[in-house]
């Protein structure tokens, strides 16, 4: 499955630029290179030190492709831990094709997607978690989703789960022998021991799940659904926040139907607002979908604006307000406050909700609310947490919490040692997989194809 | 206008990728990284070599943005002339713009497009010429292009026009010495020789000169036209040639009426096709402006390919030809011979015109055809020869001449000195302004605008 031979592929986005970078990486890489690479100094590239830059021709026989600066890092400093020969040449998509074909020619094969990471892991340089979180790096368009990747690819994520894994695996280990000396009947696995161990797993394992809302939601943006009566201003309030003419805003009640949605980041955290249908009951057959709809987004947001319009006279707040659907943290937002007398300024008191009086045309209580998300934020998330951002990893913990339960279950029934054995390979596996300390080729397949090419 | 101080760009297109490179030029350029970046190996930044590519992290105060690469490029070792420092970290659009922020606040400025070679230039690694090489190298699309820019580039084409522009100036330094010694009327330059010089310059000037079209024809895609009466199979021509339906094709006299142009590239030569409406008196209003507008095609083409159906019983080939328009070189293209029965199939010989037997249906007379036109070109085009491709030196060129003109009209008329030394002044700086040896700002300005950033 994975090609053993010797890689190349653009690094670089495609189009016109001052600089196009191309990578091989192979025990080949040097050679491919050398037969068409000639030093401006002279020097061979068989004989130029490891990382050290050099300028030269790219050449076709001796005809000139371009006038290109090589480096070569010799194995095993570099990314894939193999010999990477990297050419930086001017950024024509015509001048990069060449090259590459000419590469190609002389025994390269173009890497799939992921191909140049994959080495990395396969040979050390990275476990399977650490890879991944290159390619999350890569796609990281928050400095909170940046952040969470950059902590994974560091390893500060793995080392977690390994310590976890290493214990369970000596249990797992002593265990085993237990089936080796079967006929007699001994136990060298303090069964008390195990029980502590399970209990310290599940309780760790289950705060690193629980971790993954939090994570998944840096990784996409925390969603935000905007709700309230019809003509609260809701739509009036996601095009302000998002300084464009986002949703269509009108004096009908009812404007709004599909929920719109567009994201907005503020001091690192990203956030998804969400403007959905006014809530009422209505006749129109769209709208009530809208509303439906509304009601559901409402359910799925960690975070609910409730607008109402501050100058509404018919307004029961605490009436609306126990129709709220989710877990989400709501905030009041009492909408218009610029069409208020001044007597009519003091904004009613929840003591369950936060408050805040707000006016679109009022960029001071618009910066008000944005600093309250941000510090909501800031208390949700503290930066030394480890946090689980990716699907795969937390099936993988599901599936060892999954196996735990049913070790637990076991030993409470007393059941043997080789039925126990089978629950904690999966809890192994399963945590194995991870890291990449259990792999087989359909998961690295599955997630190499998903990096870009050249990485 | 041009800034002085330290320079930052993104070099690579924009976009997520396994790899950008941010590139920084100028004296405060290892001193702006420094303050970011910690190399794995404990070395400082300000002790690397030049050309040393070293792994570190580039962080903000300690927090990490990312594992880079950083390369210093010690002044003048540099495309710039002065220190440059390249930062290749994780293609990420995030990473990127942050590792830009914080190189910004710490007082490198925003490059502008073409800052880099300006600066080239301006630091005398290249001559202007070479500086706009390098810009059509990066848009190059055919191999021609590319091979033109490059030779362009490597300072081919400077060579020949500093050494007219020397043996010029020498004489013009002579005449200047006339005017110090204007009143004992000496003549130092010898009139006959410089007579001779004007003879040369003007015959070596001309041939850059013509060669122009050949070049503007290289970069843009050697026009060839495809005329002919209706429904003799153009349009299906194009279609052929093109591999694709580009053209809509009918049974149908005057189907086509707008002119259609693709371009192809065969054998490193781009070709510019254009379909255009049968040549025909027609009464439909659409169609004749469409006929006018073949003719100025065909007026304009470097080719014309006249295609005319091989079983037309009323054709009057001889007559056909006499209509045809421009200096391109004709082409006859006897097409549907698939559609003759054996005894048709000799082709009529014309002895002024090269002719080709032809079926859309039959890939190797397809191929002919093409074969044909790459040697046409190959005949044209000899590597070694200098040609012009720029449009600013085309006019320089066209300039030089006039001046030369002017001084040989002088010289008949027997002017004095100081109006033969202007004239000789206007041919030097419109020579000088091919390679830069004379400049304003006005036209550097003009130049390096037209660069992609970054470069």
């Amino acid at each position: 499955m994975f090609n053993e031979g010797t890689i190349i592929a653009l690094s670089t986005p495609q189009g016109a630029s001052a600089i196009g970078i191309l990578r091989l990486s192979g025990s080949q890489a040097l050679e491919i290179v050398s037969l068409h690479f000639k030093a401006k100094n002279g020097i061979l590239l068989t004989s130029i030190a490891s990382h050290q830059t050099t300028l030269g021709i790219f050449h076709d026989n001796g005809q000139v492709i371009d006038e290109v600066l090589v480096t070569p890092f010799i194995a095993p400093r570099s990314y894939t831990g193999e010999t990477v020969v990297e050419i930086s040449c001017h950024g024509s998509p015509f001048i990069l094709q060449r090259i590459m074909e000419l590469c190609i020619q002389k025994g390269a094969q173009a890497a799939q997607p992921g191909a140049f990471t994959l080495r990395a892991y396969l040979n050390q340089k990275m476990d399977l978690s650490q890879a991944e979180a290159v390619s999350d790096l890569i796609a990281a368009e928050s400095e909170g989703a940046h952040r969470l990747a950059l902590q994974q690819m560091r390893g500060g994520y793995s080392q977690e789960i390994q310590e976890l894994r290493q214990q369970l695996l000596d249990f797992a280990s002593l265990i085993a022998l237990e089936l080796d000396f079967s006929e007699e009947d001994v136990a060298f696995a303090d069964r008390k021991e195990l029980s502590k161990l399970l209990h310290t797993l599940e309780n760790k394992l289950k705060k690193l799940a629980d971790s993954f809302t939090q994570g998944s939601v840096i990784k996409k943006g925390i969603p935000i659904a905007i709700v309230g009566k019809p003509n609260a201003g809701k739509s009036s309030l996601l095009n302000a926040l998002l300084n464009e003419e986002r949703a269509i805003v009108s004096d009908i009640a009812g404007t709004t139907r599909d929920s719109i949605e567009d994201t907005l980041t503020l001091e690192g955290y990203s956030f998804r607002f969400i403007d959905t249908a006014g809530l009422r009951n209505t006749t129109d057959s769209i709208e009530a979908i809208g509303v439906q709809k509304a009601l559901e987004k409402m359910a799925m947001a960690q975070i609910i604006l409730y607008v109402y319009d501050a100058t509404d006279a018919d307004l029961n707040l605490e009436k609306e307000i126990e129709n709220l659907k989710g877990d989400g943290q709501v905030i009041l937002i009492q909408n218009k406050i610029d069409l208020l007398t001044s007597d009519e300024e003091q904004p009613p008191t929840f003591k369950k909700h936060l408050h805040l009086a707000l006016s679109t045309k009022q960029e001071n209580t618009l910066d008000r609310l944005k600093k309250l998300l941000v510090e909501l934020q800031q208390q949700n998330f503290s930066q030394s947490d480890i946090i689980v951002s990716n699907m795969r990893h937390y099936t993988a913990i599901q599936n060892t919490l999954e196996a735990l339960d049913a070790i637990k279950t076991g030993m409470a029934n007393d059941i043997p040692s080789d039925l126990l054995s089978i629950d904690l390979n999966v809890a192994l596996d399963a945590l194995g997989a991870i890291t990449g300390e259990v792999n087989t080729e359909d998961l690295l397949g599955n997630i190499f194809s998903k990096f870009c090419i050249g990485k």
